[in-house]
């Protein structure tokens, strides 16, 4: 190991790096070291490279665990500015590590990295070996809050996962470390002790306390314009708030509110940084950026073609994300099919094929020229052109010089009834590759993706760097310039191949070309080559695939590779043991691989994993095979750990974990949780077995957030309370519920199917939005950090799921949320219940017309959205009538009734005191309807019997004077009339049709 | 320099050493590093090297020192095992960093090393290059308070001092780091900041606070039995004790409370280590030891000579501290002349020489063999040896057989008046080859030093490793085998030599062969060579060496070398505005220089370094010159701000210098002492000018600790406060008594010349005394963190120095001290002072007995030890009437008196009672002497007035029965008695001669 640490400290300082030492402070990694951090800020250059023991309590296994460590060594190279070339750089130092890239599946798969500590981001990839992460690779774009200019490459190994990979070992304890000694002869003692301190024994005060008095010292730093100090005391911050994550004793709320003191440290920290070095001078001096290619000014240097011809326009990337894979082949169509309409240029058919490494787009039949064109100019008017003797006015002239023509070739026009001299000019059709390459470089400008980023390009933004442009009309280079992209007659293929950059011969069959360079363009015919070879791997081993289910995957993988290679693994049947959600879930999200089912839908001990192009698939398929074994080893550990201990256990863990300081204990919003959903479950007279559930479930609630499972794997939440409630024996009705209170998980997913579960789940929200509420921690413009949108669209999602839970009202729900956080003597003021109302509502107007419904429509039945399940059948209603002309008069009448009656009138009114038979008959008819419906009525009972009222309101409008001179004559008529109002008002705002 | 890193890596890895980083927490020297602290302890073998980024606060400079830095970068290799050779193999290396260890003058210069709070300690050098110290090298022999076996020797290199001396740059900025970026590029920035939070920013409350944090967190895993993260919590201790002492935030006695702290825990961080390494089995294996040598059985494997023939012997050694060099010469003649006492053989004279690294004995003339001898061994009495007829029993045939005799053989002796039957046997003379092999044997084996350490052999123990022994007899080698060690012919010369071990041909004229080595054996000739060269050197400049006043150094110097090469070397005559004794104890103490001086005794801008054997003269004295320069510079920084400050605000200084938590700061300390020396004062009738100066030097009192040359150079305290005091315009009188009242410095040191001076000091120490025994801090055992011993020799030095203060007795200074600090609210009980007296006392009484004083005397004055002089002057007039029979005959009658008399018996009686006239006769003439000697007598007049009584108490006793059966009359001779005995107890404690 000490030997590839020296191999890759010399590979880096023979390419101009710097070789500095970690960090004497504990950091969660290389990036934190200042050279990193402070480094990428500013305009000087910096070239590093640097070991860093990387500490990550979280990660402590005692040892135990082949993958895990609490302390593991990066390897961590910063190349500031950009080169232009960083990723061939980086595979060069893999050969200098001894991997043979030929052999290997090595790839660059989407991650971009964040930290809300240090005000940080980046886009890139992991750098995966045969399946396994050795390599982070970021383009830093932001540190401290601060834009970087220029884009700094950060490039992160991790030396014990390619030590192993290249030794060969399945623990990183066998790793030869130096001659004749093993890295846990070396480091295991203090993998185990350190372990220890994190998991076990850190004193949760002692290290709280650390926390606030190095904030304080970073605070005092920065008032005294000290930024490396500064710095210095947000890492230990980072470390001490890191540890007291390991040990369990940090909430959500807690994280949020340590992250934002350490963001905003962070954010000063870079500021001052950033600052200071201008008033030294910037002491490394100031990066080049690279000069701007130019395109030809003049059309003779274009190259003419005499016939139709075939454009092949390549924009050639970096690893471009799955999801942006297809989406930019699209944008790319567009943007070319637009711009071309907006010249005279003809052409064929355009179409676009995209890899993660380009985006290909071939435009058949493209005429060699414009045509060219007439264009009418209009000059004075002729009264001003001509003087006395018809000869040209000085304004005529003027403008005849202007437009280049004789005065004697003016023609004249009309318009608008006056009459004016034109001139007539010929445009000459450029050239098409004179067109293409502005319309091929303005395509390329303008390309951006939902995010992007910079790199060394000085003015491009894309999704990933744009590294090549290959433009061909027919065999000539289309000269396209942006910014510092020149175009050319060559594309990269495998940065493997012997030779990476091939001159292109034509655009004709060029995804032939391609395809001998074991490049398939189209995404559609790599599915086709994944989904036949799957299929027949699986059908090796007697498995099946479920292609449909896994259709989302199948696409990601698709996108993930330029030629697929199907590749089939397979894992230890023990494994099998352990539920299928975990091991599906390890293989699909961090692997990416294809679990391969029996007919009956059970899991095989096989999966296909997806190379890209040739390698030497018995390598690949065991790197594959033990970076599986390594993930499935972790989720058997926690398992293992998590069974030893009974549901109850677990629920008193909760009480460790923080939720929020006023708040409590995540066993104490539990017990919340539980009470609530006790009293929802009355409103709604759960009685019988689902009494019995609700109740049990109530007692286990949330008891797997205490699980290692849980902890490592979020997502598994409510999954692993279902699984471990099970095989401690609680009923299948129990352990359901459990599950369902976690959903839905995602707008749009699946929700709660019991009604214990729905009954929990509705709990759960309601808890965390009143309690958040009642706190002061509302969400703020686009910061949500307690995830309180999502809360809230479960509570709706979930009331207009279930109208047999119309008794739980989001008023009502709140409310009992509130009476069990009052009971644990927090305030909670009757305004945060309001807002918290509001933002719920809010939320459903959104659903609703995100959905699709009409403004005014959602807007009318909004009153009745403290109810969504009768807002919902409100609003199905009034879109059923809304064309119905009876219900339009109804709703005009109502309207003119409301028009009238001022909204401090209260209903009632002394019948006696009416007299006009208009005003009679509407009386007599506003009694049979209220007789009708009686105290409850839908906006459809209410609509079929009001329409009686119609005739009636119309009447006494035309014969009747509202108001009356009598003071008592106009009371009762107004009265009447808000007695209508107030009958109407109960089924819709009718105000907002 | 990340070149210099990379070769040091590479040169230790090709030696078998493995590399790990630096640690994540700050460190103060990779001492720390756990890869050196913890695993040096216990038996498992260890190799390793790495880099260390040495955080030392106190260093901080602001990045303006060329010299100093808060963080230095070490780079420290251990080897563990010693491999036998670790100089040689050091030397390498420096080969490998570039440096032509030919040209340089590479010294081993005594520096032992000791953490206090580590409980860790080793023997061993600064290596020197040019003067400039560039490797600390050391055998460690303690780590956490326990014994190391096997010894590790530790190499740590200052990487930034050598790339300064090999790129010949004069400031650390300027080092070229990294191709085309200097070392101040990359980090200038961090020292500046680090320095401003180190020096002025760290918040003093913070990090005590943390301090104790960390120790709880220490404790807490020791208590779980977790070395790894106590020891990382130790080290954070560390660093933020270093912190706050950098801001100039710990006193001393906070510091030894601290450093109590640390050691505890470091020490059981250390035995938990052992014992942990011990239940994992020792995984990294057991260190072998080399195997012992073997000295032939058989006298036929000696050498044999023919006639008298030289003996050479030489014990070959790494470094000796100088002071060992001539002590271990001496030892070892004595050894050699001893032993060969205890055999037969005959030998001329038996002549020492040693340099650092040998001490040669040559023996003349030693006989070819020892002489056979006679020897009689006594047998079985005749009358049992001889039957009847004559013939030999059958214990005789036995004793005849057991002595290898014929019985026919036995003779008789007669002893102790009984007949022994006798066997004479002849002892062969052994070969001298064989009698010096067990003689130079047993000398190695017993060979010790005051201190003495254990290295990679076996079983011997000396000052400092020794290596190889060469043992001729003539041109033969005598086998000599001791432990690992056995002779030869060979020594070793310099190290740098084409060929460093060569054969010596003979033992006689050796010393010629040494010096054809440029190896000179004797001290006494090199001390010819540094002072003959040196005189001219100097008289080159037209200066003068005081070789008188320097005589001690000038005895270091010759044992710092082989061979002394005087050379001349200059600094800039700026630095002669420092004052004189600032340059000197630079020169003398840090460097070894001999400052040169003009006839007048002024410095002159030059001094004489003295390499070790031939160099380049020129690369040497530039880098002497350098070394000189930058430590000036140093100097003249602290003087320059120092001035800048006047006395009285360094004195308000002294209020941030916590002294006890409970005795306050340091201010109060100063205000306690100027407060007791006034009042000291009173009691001696100060007055006039003395008191002016009291008063005035009382305001200033350790105004100089405050200042940053003390700080770094603490044994310029009171120098430097006399040169600012001078400076600041205060009085000679005030700038001589702030410097008497640090005196004396050591025991026998320089006495306070001024009486102002002297009661200052004196207050100085009974505060220190009274104050810390009154918290309980008294010394224990070898404990003695305070320096109380010292502080006590001190008051007795200066009370038996000065008669004229009599009036201040221990008991009076004492209770005054504790008077003041019981106005601070501490309380002080009497048997504090009690205790703090004696503890005095024993210190006096300690002092008398090392001067040679004869216990019996010591003990009579010690009841007059309150007030030394009084005491020195009784004891003076005891020594000189210790011979006269008068005044024996006083101490006869005196110690009569006092064993007759019960000690409760009081004196005074009535002389009515007295009726026998022996015992009026001594009535009358003891009234006589008490009315001799009035109210107060010293022993003088005691003895002679007490002699008329000697008659009367003998004639007492032969006549009077002393316990008469009459109480009166009873009562009256006791009390007669009584007061006899009290009149002379005031002058001496008569028992006790």
């Amino acid at each position: 190991m000490q030997d590839a640490l020296l191999a890759l400290t010399n590979y880096w300082t023979e390419r101009g790096a710097m070789i500095v030492q970690p960090f004497n402070t504990e950091v969660g990694a290389g990036t934190y070291n200042p050279a990193t951090i402070l480094r990428v800020l500013g305009p000087e250059p910096w070239r590093v490279a640097y070991v860093e023991p990387s500490v990550r309590p979280d990660d402590a296994r005692y040892g135990e665990n082949p993958n895990r460590l609490q302390t593991h060594t990066q390897f961590q190279v910063i190349l500031k500015p950009d080169p232009g070339d960083p990723q061939e750089v980086y595979l060069g130092s893999l050969g200098a590590l001894g991997i043979d890239v030929d052999a290997h599946d090595i790839r660059f798969v989407e991650d971009n990295w964040a930290s809300p500590a240090l005000g940080a981001w980046g886009l890139g990839w992991e750098v995966w070996l045969d399946g396994l992460e050795i390599t982070q690779f970021t383009y830093f774009q932001q540190a401290g809050g601060k834009n970087l200019d220029p884009v700094s490459v950060e490039i992160t190994y991790g030396i014990e996962r390619i030590l192993m990979a290249l030794q060969g070992v399945a623990h990183f304890k066998d790793i030869a470390y130096a001659p004749g000694i093993s890295y846990g002869e070396v480091f295991g003692q203090s993998e185990y002790e350190m372990s220890r301190y994190y998991l076990d024994d850190a004193d949760v005060a002692t290290n709280w306390r650390l926390f606030e008095d190095y904030e304080g010292e970073a605070r005092r730093c920065i008032t005294e314009r000290l930024p490396v100090p500064a710095h210095n005391f947000v890492l230990k911050c980072s470390h001490v708030f890191n540890v007291l994550d390991s040990r369990g004793a940090i909430s959500t709320t807690e994280r949020a509110n340590a992250f934002g003191r350490m963001r905003s440290l962070a954010r000063q920290v870079a500021t001052l940084w950033a600052e200071r070095r201008e008033e030294l001078g910037h002491p490394l001096g100031l990066a080049e950026p690279p000069a701007l290619a130019e395109a030809p000014a003049d059309d003779s240097a274009y190259p003419k073609i005499d016939e139709p011809s075939t454009l092949l326009f390549e924009l050639g990337t970096e690893e471009l994300p799955h999801a942006e894979v297809r989406r930019t082949a699209e944008a790319v169509r567009e943007g070319l099919t637009s711009r071309l309409a907006g010249t005279r240029l003809t052409h064929g058919d355009v179409r676009t094929y995209a890899t993660p490494r380009r985006v290909v787009a071939v435009v058949e039949a493209v005429a060699p020229h414009e045509p060219d064109a007439e264009r009418t100019v209009r000059g004075p008017r002729v009264s001003a052109a001509y003087d006395a003797d018809g000869n040209p006015t000085k304004a005529a002239q003027g403008f005849a010089r202007g437009q280049g023509v004789d005065p004697a070739d003016l023609t004249r026009i009309e318009q608008g009834g006056a009459e004016y001299v034109a001139a007539v000019r010929t445009e000459v059709g450029r050239p098409a590759a004179r067109v293409l390459s502005e319309v091929l470089g303005s395509l390329v400008a303008d390309l951006r993706a939902d995010t992007n980023m910079r790199w060394s390009d000085p003015k491009l933004s894309f999704t990933r760097p744009i590294r090549w442009l290959l433009a061909l009309l027919g065999e000539q280079v289309v000269p396209v310039a942006v910014s510092a992209l020149a175009s050319g007659p060559t594309t990269r293929v495998r940065r493997t191949a012997a030779e990476p950059v091939v001159t292109v011969p034509s655009a004709d069959g060029y995804l032939d070309f391609l395809r001998r360079h074991e490049i398939t363009a189209s995404p559609d015919e790599r599915r086709e080559l994944v989904v036949a070879a799957s299929r027949s791997l699986a059908a090796q081993v007697g498995g099946v695939i479920d292609l449909e289910g896994e259709a989302a995957l199948v696409e990601e993988i698709v996108n993930l590779v330029e030629h697929p290679v199907p590749i089939l693994g397979s894992f230890s049947a023990d494994y099998l043991d352990l539920p299928a959600e975990i091991l599906t879930t390890v293989m699909r999200k961090h692997q990416r691989y294809l679990p391969v089912r029996a007919g009956d839908g059970t899991l095989l001990p096989h999966f296909v994993a997806v190379a890209d192009g040739s390698c030497d698939a018995d390598v690949v398929r065991a790197g594959n095979e033990a970076v599986l074994r390594a993930r499935y080893e972790d989720a058997a550990f926690f398992w293992r750990a998590d069974l030893d201990v009974p549901p109850e256990q677990h629920r008193r863990g909760l009480a460790k974990l923080a939720f929020e300081n006023r708040l409590g204990s995540m066993a104490e919003r539990a017990d919340r949780i539980a009470a609530v959903a006790g009293r929802l479950g009355e409103l709604v007279s759960v009685s019988g077995d689902d009494a019995t559930t609700l109740a049990r479930a109530g007692e286990l609630t949330k008891f797997d957030l205490a699980s290692q499972m849980v902890v490592e794997l979020t997502s598994l939440a409510g999954t692993m309370a279902r699984e471990y409630a099970r095989r401690a024996g609680e009923t299948d009705a129990v352990a359901s519920a459990l599950y369902d209170m976690e959903l839905p998980r995602t707008a749009g997913g699946p929700l709660p199917a019991t009604r214990p579960g729905a009954l929990l789940a509705l709990a759960d929200r309601l808890d965390l939005l009143a309690g958040l509420f009642a706190v002061g921690a509302n969400p703020t413009g686009s910061s949500d950090p307690f995830a309180l949108r999502r809360a809230a669209l479960g509570v709706v999602s979930i009331l207009r799921d279930r109208p047999d839970l119309a008794a739980v009202t989001v008023e009502r729900g709140l409310a009992e949320a509130a009476e069990r956080i009052r009971a644990q003597g927090v305030e909670v003021p009757e305004q945060a219940l309001a807002d918290a109302r509001e933002f719920v509502v809010r939320r459903y107007e959104q659903q609703l017309l995100d959905a699709g419904h009409e403004y005014t429509q959602v807007q009318a039945v909004l009153p009745l959205a403290g109810t969504p399940a009768l807002a919902d059948q409100t609003l199905r209603e009034l879109y059923r009538r809304t064309s119905d002309p009876a219900f339009g008069d109804v709703v005009t009448a109502l309207q003119r009734v409301r028009r009238i009656v001022p909204a401090d009138v209260a209903r009632g009114y002394d019948p006696a005191a009416l007299t006009e038979p208009e005003e009679l008959a509407l009386h007599q008819e506003l009694g049979k309807v209220a007789d009708t419906l009686g105290p409850e009525y839908s906006l459809a009972e209410f609509a079929d019997a009001a329409g009686g009222l119609v005739g009636p309101v119309n009447a006494f409008f035309d014969a009747v004077l509202v108001m009356a001179d009598d003071p008592a004559v106009r009371a009762a008529r107004l009265g009447l009339l808000a007695s209508i109002r107030d009958l109407a008002a109960p089924v819709l705002d009718w105000d907002a049709l």
